[in-house]
């Protein structure tokens, strides 16, 4: 089941997609919620972010190719860190390239949204936790990033966490799901969920043993190779087998 | 003017502290309020953490002194990291020392309370900003902080973000103000907030040149030389002049 968050009009609702359209649902899935009458048709549902998390923990390092294209080894435990709930944008919406940036990048990432509070999750738990799966570029300005050494400012720009279209609830990130990123069309990263050097349930247990997890907050799993730099003008497209396509077209700031 | 935010019975809600009690508010002073004709007396109200943040952005090596006892120098530019909301607790509350850290330290910060959307704000606006200031313990697990290279571990675990006890509005940062830790009584810590190395003003420009600051949203400064490591039992007080005391008890993990 694809779950969207949508805007028909003045109000935004959560619904079911469908080949139709969306099926409207009264309150979230977080919650409580039960389905209306109503389907609003693809053309005139403008789909959002689908979900607007209180926190976004990342991965650093879970592909052992991009590790070695940064030239760090893989870690021993996970290294995570924190984007701001002000990053996040949804599908089709602008990634603003900072003036003080001279190498914004793509990362193309499979992303982990929580359905409800976590703490102390064992690995073989996880998944009662796990509301579904969507798509995420974790955008990160590379130079601040490096010259930082903290990763917070470089990845934490307001628009630098595209997430959408939709929740798949029913996804298995074991199986070998392909995470791709396309700038302009050309595939610049191509992975595999499979390859992750911590899975999703053990980062799961690995965040939980240090934070709680609310509703809606959502986990990056890290990207494979091929992250390059993007420009103003440059569409960058996150595809995650089974979740859709994330687009995103690269502006300069005002 | 002090703004606390407290519980009495069953009620939450923000109040001006005197000398009797709190004159207790309706509404929260980042939208509108207006004083009600209730005082609470200080026996009976609970004071909470003044502010539940949707974000916490942290400066590190904000004070030479404190840069060198980490044998770092200080940095050219802020660097700046993220705690969770999660991780915030308030007065009088414990901070769980987690099992996986051997060595857990208290950080007294001044921290900055955001008062309405910030973004591109330049250093000469930004007390326009700003509602006041709080006193805050950046709770530290020194280890994994080292290991991980990334601080969110290290900082982010619940609890390790003691606030309060009040928001004092009426507070000139580039005065000398002390901000001082106790630990069972003994000062570890004791700076000047005259001696950062990035004052309030240009931290809040560093800042919103990246994300949108939102109301409530805290801002801590850094710390001072003179951490040290705390274990199950000790009592930690912050206390910064102008704003009070904001203690809190080490408890083992269960």
């Amino acid at each position: 089941m694809k779950l969207v968050r949508i805007k028909a009009g003045d109000d935004i609702a959560y619904g079911v997609a469908d080949t139709e359209g969306v099926l409207v649902y009264k309150g979230s899935p977080f919650v409580a919620w039960e389905p209306t009458e109503t389907v609003v048709p693809w053309e005139t549902a403008q789909i959002l972010a689908p979900v607007l998390p209180s926190k976004i923990v990342a991965v650093g390092r879970n592909y052992e190719d991009h590790a070695a294209e940064q030239d760090v080894a893989t870690p021993e435990e996970p290294i995570i860190f924190l984007k701001p709930a002000t990053s996040v944008v949804g599908p089709e919406a602008n990634v603003v390239h900072p003036a003080i940036s001279e190498n914004v990048q793509h990362e193309a990432e499979l992303a982990v949204v929580v359905s409800r509070v976590a703490r102390h999750v064992r690995a073989e738990d996880a998944s009662a936790y796990i509301l579904g799966y969507t798509a995420a570029n974790d955008v990160t300005a590379r130079d601040l990033q490096r010259k930082d050494g903290q990763w917070a400012r470089g990845k934490g720009f307001d628009t630098f966490c595209p997430l959408g279209p939709a929740i798949e609830t029913e996804l298995d990130p074991l199986e070998k799901l392909a995470v791709i990123c396309r700038v302009n069309g050309e595939v610049r990263q191509a992975g595999f969920t499979s390859d992750m050097v911590f899975g999703v349930a053990e980062l799961f247990q690995f965040v939980t043993e240090v934070m709680t997890l609310l509703p809606g907050d959502v986990l990056l799993t890290g990207t494979p190779a091929g992250v390059s730099k993007v420009e103003p003008g440059d569409v960058m497209e996150v595809e995650v087998d089974g979740i859709g396509v994330l687009e995103n077209r690269v502006v300069a700031a005002r």
